[in-house]
């Protein structure tokens, strides 16, 4: 037996059946159905890049422990790629002149971490890329912001997840203003609270002694990591400050977004990249209160190329958090019988009169039917066994009485309603059940 | 300026900007939509593999010479997909007992070889996969072939390429039979003849005899080669010939698809893994005249998993290809104007109303419509420049006038035509133009 290859995929990653193709593809289209209203446009990339691509601006972790890299033939030390936005940005950079502003894109594309795969955490995963490039930086946030809702609200999860917003700035005031870090220690406490939730109370304490945090600072952080809006706005004016009382107006004069929207100080944000406006949406369930996607604004990522920046703003979404969202709050349609007819064999002569019928159906005018031929003849118990395995709505019984009249008999899976139907007829039919 | 990242994508790759995703996805769903009127359905499987997956039955020049491989961090060997045939093949060994039967399945993966880019052949590309399994040879061979031709149709080039069919059995014979060539000899000679059109008579005429073929057997081939199929039926009576008679009966019951259907001793197919009906789609300009996809009928693939064989057919389509023959024949559709509405800001203060007015047009209970709302006030006549940038078929215009009357002033952009409208009559606008 051990000659025999073996049938499972490597290691993280998934084999997608039928059926897990229909949950994928109603995640994504509508996904791109929700995005594409407000006038967002696909894009794609390659799914090798060169390493340094990589090397600049992802964060070191990933670079040094989780990517997928190798050597191609000719020497040159190539990426999986593991995260969308240096790609998006080395295209907007290559055409940074003719693109039109501002820049509305979005992508799905399949990412490569090398992790050790858990829930929600896998080798190959896909993830939704939303980016917004251009324009006041106001308008701009608050577009990501409805979009963040937009999405829920087309998913029919309307109300089940909120997003949290914060500002880079305000926290880096926070930190060099009232807590008076340097640079680099206020990055290292930044990573602390933003580890917080996961390590535990106790090592988040070790840490900040580690980094060398006072006792009057560590309760400056847990005041300020609890404030509300009202006490950031009185006690810590600065720029990020004003950027969330300009975004929360415009989001305040919005009866449909508002609820669904608040200030939350604890966000972070890991990567290094964003220098403004940063959010998570949280799942509002109290079994499952996580994380299920975020973004923000970046500013110097098209730079890198020795193009004009342009800042921006946008945000990733994973396709497994996504499918757990969309299981737990039961928003999967029902796929249900996917075929529309299965056209039934029960004698090797019928095979011309067979194909007839079913061209016939899959070229109706009115209906654009998914229509299977039967491949073998067999008895007609066991054609009804194949279309009902098959997922068929309804079977086209052909027999000698059918052929002699040039009609076909339909007989409805769910109901086993059955009814003879000439063939110039069948275009009448209405084979939505 | 050497610090900046360059901006090309890796060598044999494509970036997809917008545009180039319209054409992109324009075939794919379009392939989708004829594929699945014959109830197939789409599935998918992870970018990497391991390594021996191709190593069974994969063509040696491939593995050797073209496979993108590399060990991960665990030291288990990996490649990239250079074609998704195996991918299939493993999914359905894993499932084999389970899965209904037949098995109508489709896929349009990404997949890389390591090749000097050149026209129509690239480092990485996209390929749609069509494979049946089970059932009646005869009668799966016959769906595959009306597919092949279904697809042409819905993309517009009904005529443009015909569908040239001939059978591994046949071959067989024709070598172990008529030449009484041994096996490996037999392979060789078929390489020659497949080979020939590409590397010119004189260069085919050294090879034959490099392998030992005589001056008679060489007149042989010849003539089979030149054969027509009533010469082939009368001169090789064999399994083969038995399956394209009654592959050809049921094609010639069929007035749709019999004029693009014919009988080609020349299509030979390079995998080894075809055992039974091979076809080829040949672009019918005189200026193109190539092959455009090609397919047949394999057998033993499944069993490399150990479980018991399926007898399938398939076919492969790559998009570089299907991209010349739709610009080749002017069939990409004009996608025009992309952008539905673009709403105005002239004045900072109508921010709000703004809003509004997208919010409504995104969500016109008749018309899921694309809206772009401008991302920073500036004078009408620049609002109208980015609108007509942007690719808007209608610029919804905001001034005070408007905001008062409740109402928006719509400019269709194709003609000029100008008309306000209120923002409860909205839905009755026809935004389709």
């Amino acid at each position: 037996m051990s000659d025999f290859l073996p049938t499972k995929p490597y290691k993280g990653t998934r084999d997608f059946y039928p059926e897990d193709m229909h949950l994928q593809k109603w995640m994504f289209n509508t996904l791109r159905q929700s995005i594409e209203t407000f006038g967002y446009e696909e894009y794609d990339g390659p799914m090798l890049e060169s390493f340094e691509l990589y090397a600049a601006k992802t964060g070191e972790e990933i670079v040094e422990n989780q990517l997928y890299w190798f050597t191609d033939r000719g020497d040159r030390k190539l990426a999986l790629r593991p995260e969308m936005t240096p790609t998006m940005a080395r295209m907007v950079a290559a055409r940074a002149n003719e693109l039109p502003k501002p820049i509305r894109w979005y992508s799905i594309p399949n990412l490569w971490r090398y992790e050790r795969p858990q829930r929600g955490r896998l080798r190959e995963h896909w993830q939704l890329n939303v980016d917004l490039l251009g324009g006041d930086p106001l308008l701009a946030d608050y577009e990501i912001i409805q979009l963040t809702q937009k999405i829920l609200k087309d998913l029919g999860g309307q109300g089940k997840a909120k997003t949290l917003i914060n500002n880079r700035r305000l926290i880096n005031y926070f930190f060099s203003e009232a807590l008076t870090l340097d640079a680099p220690t206020a990055l290292k406490a930044s990573k602390a609270v933003d580890a917080r939730a996961k390590i535990g109370e106790e090592k988040y304490q070790i840490w900040l002694d580690e980094i060398g945090i006072t006792q009057n600072q560590s309760q400056k952080i847990e005041n300020f990591f609890n404030a509300t809006f009202e006490e950031i706005k009185s006690e810590y004016p600065c720029e990020g400050t004003q950027e969330l009382i300009q975004l929360f107006a415009l989001i305040e004069n919005n009866e449909n977004l508002s609820p669904f929207c608040q200030f939350d100080p604890k966000i972070m944000r890991g990567l290094d990249y964003y220098t403004g406006m940063i959010f998570e949406v949280y799942d509002q369930s109290p079994d499952n209160n996580r994380s299920m996607f975020g973004g923000g604004r970046y500013d110097n990522l098209v730079g890198l190329f020795g193009k004009e920046s342009i800042s921006g703003v946008g945000f990733g979404m994973g396709d497994v958090t996504l499918k757990n969202f969309c299981e737990t709050y039961k928003l999967f349609p029902d796929f249900g019988r996917t075929l529309d007819v299965y056209v039934t064999l029960t004698e090797e002569s019928h095979k011309t009169y067979m194909h007839k019928v079913a061209d016939l159906l899959r070229n109706l005018p009115s209906q654009p039917l998914k229509v299977a031929t039967a491949l073998t003849a067999s008895k007609f118990g066991q054609q009804l066994k194949t279309a009902d395995k098959l997922k068929a709505k309804f079977v086209a019984i052909i027999g000698e009485d059918e052929i002699q009249k040039q009609c076909v008999s339909l007989k409805n899976l769910l109901t086993g309603d059955q009814t003879q139907v000439k063939l110039e007829d069948l275009e009448k039919v209405n084979f939505n059940l």
